[in-house]
């Protein structure tokens, strides 16, 4: 294993000390970006340009060419694995992913395979493993999964849902059949996650989308659960370290001390926590990511300067911080805004350091 | 002022003693009621039913007719205002309401007008009357508007939106803008639910369907100031006694302590916490309404039972609690479905209160 040249995410992740603040920007390769217009135009579609490593590695690279971030993150889809097990997932144009087929009784369960990675999703683990060779040791390289929960409900629902009453009603009739689909995701996220890590990813977040639509007294059985099944079955890297797990349950505030304890090493919030207030409640436990308003960066580099210097001083001074918005960055942003973003974080966040 | 026969609804909310918990339903007049859908294709279009206070009185008697409801809501809708401030409000099928014009600028809010609800929303306040001369004091009648910051997202974005973006970006980047905008909306609403309180209404429902979206630091000054204005500034009944306001703030948990002292009466819930929680966190300073996930109506009606009585002994012995669902209603329910949960609430409540 060569060092990386730039360690700062993981050592913040670990809650080791850093000069400055890592910053990196959920969905930072995306539609802001013309260049990645460009290539989506050519792949033709979404699910091409996923399923190219070739294509995934150069879309991936496209950020880090313009903005002087501390991570890469894979490009790729939430539901590559219901996709594999044989779903049928596309994209219908204004309306979401949707999967050709359903799941909603125990038999639909019972017939879901168990994807081999090395197999149906090769071409995730050979984009991980081509990123992770282009990235020579420069930054490292985030892997990434749907959790179980926000896998079940476009399963179940067959597409995004406002309401999600297919697969709330699923979990509130058949509580079992409902666990036997979490568990079964579990397993299958664990080996995604554990061939992404065996080809090169350095740290690995699960996207639990949707586990805020969950009552309080569901969240903790049917999401966070398997997650913490998920943390406990990855492997250590390839230089024998454990590799981090960022946890990012949109909408969970009120469950941040449960998953602080789920053996993860960081937390993803959004931007109805301070970071304050999140901090004083996960202790020395974890790390915190996040959490600008995406809207932020809709507004001038002036104002775009204020709310990263808020956001710095919420956290205050000291470790275990990662800057990152508290959602993707949407289509609508201006690349300069996000320059204004991150030129900001490496500007104003040293005097938060001890090592600046 | 006739007595009203059934009070318990009234009496909940001022955290009265009362021998049941009263329940009513968001959305109760709605498409999952098959005699709903008949009305509402017999008006042609949803804002032909809104407007006509004749059928809007009809759809609002009819859950009355099947469930032993303990309150009627007026059935309107909660972008009344804006319409009325000219912005031309329409419904595009499968993609929700829509504004002709929208409001960007601070040229655009100092041309909106203070709507007279006397004139230009003199059918909503026609239809309040109908109703509560239909009702002949037999429960009470709510009447409801949008929150000032609820209006203004779809105002500005001119539609729904998924990340709110542009009413956001005015927020971040002319501030003074949106509280301009908002202080006409908070001015144009007290006038609305002063006009309704006249023609009826015993009670009224702030909906702030939007104030989750905002960060930690603005919902306070950009949603919750403006309700608390609304509240201070509305009139007693005709009685002469203080018409009880409850906020409903979706997704705003993080808040509770403040929205308990904005001076209203009752916070609505959602089913993200549990009602044992908000009722330890607000005291004896409100009353709490809420908080079952709509989707626990697509489960069986034992299902729905279990679920009834665990909301029931979460917020436990005593008064103050209103039985709701946590959002409103789903189409896709099933009417006895909510008759299930209507028996339920009248069967095990009892056992919870003094008065039984």
């Amino acid at each position: 294993m060569t060092k990386l040249k730039n360690d700062r995410f993981l050592r913040a992740l670990r809650r080791e000390a850093v000069d400055r603040t890592p910053v990196w920007i959920m969905r930072q390769a995306g539609r802001y970006l013309p260049e990645y217009r460009e290539i989506r135009k050519q792949a033709g579609s979404f699910m091409n340009l996923c399923t190219n490593p070739e294509l995934a590695c150069e879309v991936t690279m496209q950020p880090l060419r313009r903005f002087d971030l501390d991570a890469a993150i894979l490009f790729s889809d939430i539901l590559t694995i219901p996709d594999a097990m044989g779903l049928g997932l596309y994209f219908s144009e204004g309306e979401g992913p949707k999967f050709k087929r359903t799941v909603r009784s125990a038999s639909d369960v019972a017939a879901l395979p168990r994807p081999d990675p090395g197999d149906s999703l090769a071409y995730v683990v050979n984009a991980v493993s081509r990123i992770h060779r282009e990235l020579d040791n420069t930054i490292p390289l985030i892997g990434f999964s749907g959790s179980p929960w926000t896998l079940a409900t476009y399963m179940v629902e067959g597409g995004p849902s406002k309401s999600y009453s297919k697969v709330k009603g699923l979990m509130y009739e058949q509580p079992s059949t409902a666990h036997a689909l979490l568990s079964k995701l579990a397993d299958s996220v664990t080996d995604y996650l554990n061939a992404q890590i065996e080809a090169g990813a350095q740290a690995v977040q699960i996207f639990d989308s949707w586990g805020g639509i969950l009552s309080h007294d569901k969240y903790i059985p049917f999401s966070l659960d398997y997650m913490q099944r998920i943390v406990s079955g990855l492997n250590a890297g390839p230089d024998g370290e454990q590799v981090p797990v960022i946890l990012f349950s949109k909408g969970c505030n009120g469950h941040l001390e449960a998953m602080a304890d789920s053996g993860c090493q960081a937390l993803g919030i959004d931007w109805t926590l301070s970071l304050n207030e999140a901090r004083s409640r996960v202790g020395e436990r974890v790390a915190i990511q996040g959490n600008l308003d995406p809207a932020v960066l809709q507004a001038s580099p002036d104002v775009i300067r204020r709310q990263v210097q808020a956001a710095l001083e919420s956290f205050g001074r000291g470790h275990g911080h990662v800057f990152n918005l508290g959602h993707g960055i949407t289509p609508d942003v201006k690349p300069e805004h996000l320059g204004a973003l991150v030129e900001a974080v490496a500007e104003l966040s040293p005097a938060f350091h001890d090592r600046a």
